[in-house]
């Protein structure tokens, strides 16, 4: 790996995952970044671990093909349902989003009974639940289907998002799960709905963010690597290196995508996985 | 072309087309049906041009490759984006949504004045509008991208869908367009919705259905071909020839493509078109 200036390579669906990188670049803004958005077949959080597996591992080979020397999935159901087969297939390390929601979740919780909402694939997979028992917590986990669509529609403080929010949080947060006092927000693109869901979600629960936990993990990974002169990270933070990869078209990329990364996307490459 | 039992392929992105198909086995019973449903690629609707025409060529061709002797792109999207580069591609009959849903729409409006529902990519086509005008109408398409996935969700009279529906008829039916007279549904998803936007819509406004124009469309044209013998329509109709192709999960094809066709799924296949 690159001592100064590693190039780390995100991975997503589609938009979620910028808020992933969004996190990044402010923990290391010293790394050069490359982001895949497989938005010509998005999204995969209702499709088949078969399908989800071999789209995630054609991404992560295009990724390291152009240089990245460590790879983040920051995508909850790319990860849930295919880090393993991704970890297998990759030459460089693979960081997931699964494990550092988790570890989060078990160092908030008191009760140790957790709540995560996320994709229909994601919720599926059980990926979470996993990971927190093998903490010691008790987990309910809760498909959203819904809460993608209308982060997408732009809705994130709407009436209609807060009643959808609503139903699925009264449903999650019922009979042994009253107590539950961690909410996990198990899709990258819920990050948007956090002050929604802060005002939906009972007064005593705390929100777990995987999108960030996930960007803590891979900063604590680099600590050592990176040079630790501020100058150089704040240029960085004001001229990160970033490039972009689209499947789907790049003016949709370039429009939506900005909402999610909270600044101007510029240089996007439309990308045809079939070449 | 076979003449007592027409072999038909249906293509849709999912499992909307199944709305089509719902109604051709009401008028047509006599065909054989060979659906295929892109489910590892759905949805079309947030896709741009090339990626749809390129998906929708293939599945074509996989229709074609098991007999399909007619072909009906019962997806809007994919007609509105690429049913020239279908037609192109094909070396059978292809019979698109749009065209049908615009004729059945300039016969029921007396304002001529239409509203066209749609998702975000049938509606940056303009196919609707484009139609509508060649027949001596105006008219205003709208984006609905909430209404798939509810009705995914299985919420089709739900009262956030209700609320979700008056936004985008409110928006549709304002300024130059109140006194729209005819509301097509471009998106073969919403059928399932009709009894909700009868009670949302204005009350002078007639619903065309594009899957019920579609299926009527195809009806005449193999009118001439097919016995009229009522004893055999009743036969095939208890007992249709059906066959289903799927990219993603058969299960998952099963359980949500009964909700649309409204009759049980049986035989299914999984179909990877990358062999």
């Amino acid at each position: 790996m690159h001592a100064r200036h590693p190039t780390i390579g995100v991975f997503d669906s589609g938009f979620g995952g910028l808020t992933v990188l969004k996190v990044l670049l402010e923990l290391v803004p010293d790394a050069d970044y490359l982001y895949f958005g497989d938005t010509a077949r998005l999204p995969y959080g209702s499709k088949s671990v078969e399908t989800v597996a071999r789209y995630a591992v054609e991404a992560a080979h295009y990724l390291e093909g152009h240089g990245a020397e460590l790879l983040v999935i920051a995508c909850n159901t790319a990860t849930a349902l295919a880090l393993e087969r991704i970890t297998a297939a990759a030459h460089v390390p693979v960081v997931g989003v699964v494990e550092p929601g988790a570890e989060a979740a078990a160092s908030v919780s008191k009760n140790r009974k957790v709540v995560v909402l996320g994709t229909e694939a994601t919720v599926s997979s059980h990926a979470y639940r996993k990971a927190l028992e093998a903490r010691g917590l008790d987990a309910r986990e809760k498909a959203c289907p819904l809460l993608v669509p209308l982060v997408e529609e732009g809705w994130v403080e709407h009436s209609v998002t807060e009643q959808v929010a609503r139903i699925y949080l009264d449903e999650a947060f019922a009979d042994g799960f009253r107590d539950a006092d961690a909410l996990v927000l198990g899709c990258t693109h819920y990050p948007l709905l956090k002050p929604l869901l802060h005002r939906v979600a009972p007064s005593h629960v705390s929100i777990v963010d995987s999108a960030e936990s996930t960007a803590r993990a891979v900063a604590e990974q680099l600590r050592s690597l990176l040079p630790a002169s501020p100058a150089i990270r704040e240029e960085r933070r004001a001229r990160p290196r970033l490039k972009f990869f689209a499947t789907d078209s790049v003016e949709k990329f370039r429009r939506l995508g900005e909402r999610f990364l909270g600044r101007a996307i510029e240089d996007v490459r439309h990308v045809d996985l079939k070449e």
